[in-house]
């Protein structure tokens, strides 16, 4: 097993190529990543501010993790064998970028007004959150998972972008139990990893969810496998993701979606593209990650006809 | 009870203040509406196509019902207490419009080509529609449900859109044991109902779902409340729903659907809208109806201090 | 000639074809039509606002006026032959409805706080449009010009919206000395006015542009062949107009809209649809009308090889 | 004056902080810059095609300069003085990218059918284009422009993405006369430029506009202005630019483009930034760059009381 902490390494802002490997893991291996939250460690306690001045970015990741074999045209599957909040809380808070995220128009500063600042620390115990008196559940998820972009238009990417190479998707279901298949697009895959949430909405209206430092343990398996779009697989559900970066619309992101999972039915039942699709109009499920990302998903036991 | 069916009044395309009513209803009244499929009737068996030449359009309903005593500005709540097959069958199918909802732009006629017609026919047996060989759970729920429209911008309407009156919302939830609430524009409110699925996707994303004539019975009652977008309630869930018809992104309308249920938090449950927000970042849920429509969501345990 | 005024016929703010003919016009006619302004004509000197509970809608129109020979699945073409103002001024303001349009999210409402009102009333003398001490050119336009729409998705429509039928679609080069073709639904193609402006930037940005009361002249023709979109001819340009309506992206606006130019530039130089294409992406123009309205144009000297 | 070619440095296809300067510029200074074209030169004679294999990127640039003194926070001032043709011609081609341009959705690919390979080379002579029979007139441009970007969600970029720090804008008012004002993230600025057109269409709706290789003459000055988005100023008109990257749509870029402009109206004109406003939405005008890119434009003399 490997281990590798954000202590040891510091924190990544970017995927990139351009940097050096911060660990090394084989076909098979287990590998167990330290996070920071998306704060940068900036919010722990009342009353706490991101300081923009200090660190300017957010959502810091570990990585590039060198996955050896994995080769460019190929894909990485990681499985997320389990999640630990490594300091029992978690925070949510506005933060300057909530204004742009729920209106994308500058038309608080226009209006010389601003959203309100606001932060909470919750206290993770067990199976429950705690978000002032009330009681969520503990449903821990990676938020940022993804390898060094290199595909026209999606490049070297921020931490804050989800694409083909993954990235910040914020889709849930990337929790405990879950396996993900991402693109590779340069030897050793380069994957970075990072933004653990407690528990998070669809859709991450706010701008955070409940951010958590953590321990993630991930196990890592390569395949000669090209795709054009991460795919996720959990036990009952399977899965394929796309997102609106660069001018496309959400509504494109649902039809890229239903379209490419279409056709991993096909490939995987045998099902013929058009009848997969009409299957995804008649039981295909959305999941919206945040306001760049979503997921089409289906029932596996929807597609079998032995059933 | 009062009963209205397509085949005494025929099929209405728009909805509209200017049609005579087709029934009246008491508030806490029950109403049984039979209503014909999505195709008009036109596609029973294998072999039928959709024939624009005698009906051009699409997703037929049965409306205006008047509900005495409902008045502009307030709303009207429709509890949706059964649904049920006619014919005990439902069909699926690709139509001329099917290429449009998959790409929006008119790609395929510039390229001389187009989208294969397919259609299937489903039988409904108890809690199974069949698909070909496949099995999926019946599902049923009403796919329009809206009153006549009048505000700016959504002014009468067809029975394929949906706004702030309701229409053509497709959203899953809307079956039986929920409850639709829905601004009222007219002294009647002049509801219209149709488009039952035995069982639809997120996104409805082939265009249509498995499309069947049905009796629904509905109870209706008033209410004094304005409302600025129909909400949706159900045993363990509340809703707020948004639309994107006029040129609206489904960003947005996450971002409305979102605010307006933070407000409604707000008035239910002495939440502060801004606490509303961060909950819903850390636990709400988005519903995709069709490629204009959406639904935002929370549980109702999330928001009570006392569990 | 033909003579019809709102002030015997009264404002629409739809376009329907439920209304009865306000006016008969052959083709080859003249009809000169009395138009209010967008307020209603609730803004006419300093201190007046827009009172919504007593005219709750804007842009209100003139119409329908029924043209002989029209037929469905034909067009109609207008010629605009002279815009004059008839009080010799025009306003701008904010209303309500600017917040919506500035951001589409109801963010200022959430916040408590609203966009400030302002208002100014423009003095037109000869060439020049008085905007407190700044001059503009008189430059008048028609806002808003369409037939009862039919089509699905598009149906009845508020004044407000532009589609397939026109209708608001704020496109400056609809000037005296324009052509615009629109396609017929109905008998008669019921056509609708109104909406002049003495100057409009394009998107319209604020909500209004200097909105004017005027008489407008037009000359009507009719023609057999049928339009998918609005088509706008001036002496040098060519245009085509698409529309946003309907949860279309503006990205997918402008694709349609060079589609179908170059269809356009098929149909009448022989010009192959994809040299067409590529003649468009390197001379084609786009105008935006307003935020859910643009047009594709293409200058006619760059399609002639005789040139 | 310096000179920097792209036969001496090789051809870079992301703008990036982590690539070490290729020339130096003092302010005041002269640069002159031979730039490849679009198709990195692949395109030069009939029955040429881009080869993805040997040159899987489009848009090559030359950087990045370093300009003196140039400060993160501050921006840089690039004049263009000149842009001439080095080999007397241009090429436009459909690529593979072309498909995904015109509908987004891989809706050919699903339909294992694709779009036309055309392609044609246009001889420059004079003022004139031609484009096979045509005649079209010569206003070259320069597409992309930009600084190495580094605020959060723009990062590292790809060559062909507009930003906050320019890039891939392919605005066609960035000619000779033109001055652009480029916001400073690192020191140095480390600017970026290629992607000459011949000349351009809004929108390049095609993909690709008449792409040439060219030498391109910058003047460059520094200033200490913070910039949120990129300027453009010619002699009548003043611009600002707004992008659509990362899930803005383009109505948002729109308004994003004014509500900016309007507040340089008001810090160079003193005019304030409501009535700013209502002078955009009376005389502003829209130009599109591509489908991610566009800018906001007054003419100067709209906005002088002493005219």
């Amino acid at each position: 097993m490997v281990r590798v902490s954000f202590r040891d390494i510091g924190l990544r802002y970017t995927l990139s190529p351009y940097e050096k490997p911060v660990a090394y893991v084989k076909p098979g291996g287990l590998i167990v990543v330290e996070v920071e939250d998306a704060s940068s460690g900036q919010i722990r306690k009342p009353g706490d501010v991101r300081d923009r001045g200090r660190i300017p970015f957010g959502n810091p990741l570990v990585g590039p993790i060198y996955v050896e074999g994995a080769k460019p045209g190929g894909s990485v599957i990681v499985t997320i064998e389990d999640i630990k909040p490594t300091i029992g809380q978690g925070a949510i808070y506005f933060s300057d970028f909530t204004e742009r995220y729920l209106t994308e128009v500058p038309i608080l500063r226009f209006m010389r007004t601003a959203f309100p600042y606001r932060m909470k620390i919750c206290r993770i115990e067990g199976d429950t959150v705690f978000f002032d008196g009330l009681k969520l559940p503990y449903k821990p998820m990676v938020g940022t998972i993804g390898t060094a972009p290199y595909l026209e238009v999606e490049s070297v990417s921020s931490s804050l972008l989800p694409g083909r190479h993954g990235g910040n998707m914020d889709i849930p279901d990337i929790c405990p139990g879950s396996r993900v298949s991402l693109p590779v697009f340069y030897e050793g895959a380069l994957l970075y990893v990072g933004d653990v949430h407690a528990i998070q909405g669809d859709g991450e209206i706010s701008g955070t969810a409940i951010e958590m430092p953590a321990e993630v343990a991930l196990r890592i398996d390569i395949s000669e496998q090209g795709l054009r779009w991460p795919r996720i697989e959990s036990g009952e559900e399977m899965m394929c993701i796309a997102t609106t970066g660069s001018g496309r619309s959400f509504e494109d992101a649902v039809r890229i979606a239903f379209l490419e999972l279409a056709l991993w039915i096909e490939e995987r039942y045998g099902i013929d593209r058009f009848d997969g699709l009409m299957i995804c109009s008649i039981a295909g499920k959305i999941r919206v990650g945040n306001l760049w990302s979503l997921a089409a998903k289906i029932e596996k036991r929807y597609l079998d006809r032995s059933l």
